[in-house]
């Protein structure tokens, strides 16, 4: 059986209060998983530790074969489309990897309605 | 009374693709608002326009005197706690108005929740 695993990819930053909400909404999202046994990870894309080439290598070294990468950005512009893609390129080119890099969840349609719900709350506030 | 208006901030990218979404957005909050004369505005923090200058001074133009910024960030790195205020200060020394620069909308709870629900949804098909 392929041995598959998840990378939420953040943007990164080299300011630690940037990086902690990231952090604990990992948090949230592994307790909501009833698969320990499938590993959830958090990666940057730049700026900060761990990278997603630390990530991804650290995920094969345990025999993972397969690699979900879905983006904690709110839209994919120059790094969803070119360096992203460039990153995992190279990565499956020196590791017996697949990487699926999924459209970002920022703004799907049940995230853009949070926070339509939370600018009409503080406007109306 | 004091006329006040609502200025969504993202960061800004020179790819179109990437702006796309939150001039999307932007309509949806808009839809949702039952009150026209508040102004509500999406501007940019850099690489694309209309940038937050020039923003804030078209809606001085406009007779508005308070305006509260509400970024369309995950979270507050040294964009949100240094280049805007700075650029806050610059605006407010030079025009008739006072700007208040919230906390960025991006991981309000209603929001780090409906984020988490689509990634165990992605991570459970």
């Amino acid at each position: 059986m392929t041995r598959s695993a998840t990378i939420l990819l953040a943007h990164g930053s080299s300011d630690a209060n940037w990086l902690a909400p990231f952090t604990q909404l990992t948090e949230q999202i592994r307790s909501g998983l009833d698969n320990d046994e499938h590993p959830l990870r958090l990666a940057y894309m730049e700026l900060a530790e761990p990278s997603l080439e630390h990530t991804v290598t650290e995920l094969c070294q345990m025999g993972v074969q397969q690699i979900d990468v879905l983006p904690l950005f709110f839209a994919a512009g120059r790094h969803l489309r070119r360096d992203v893609p460039a990153q995992i390129t190279a990565l499956e080119s020196v590791l017996s990897v697949q990487i699926t890099l999924h459209p970002p969840v920022g703004l799907e349609p049940e995230v853009a309605d949070a926070i339509s719900h939370v600018v009409l709350r503080k406007l109306q506030s």
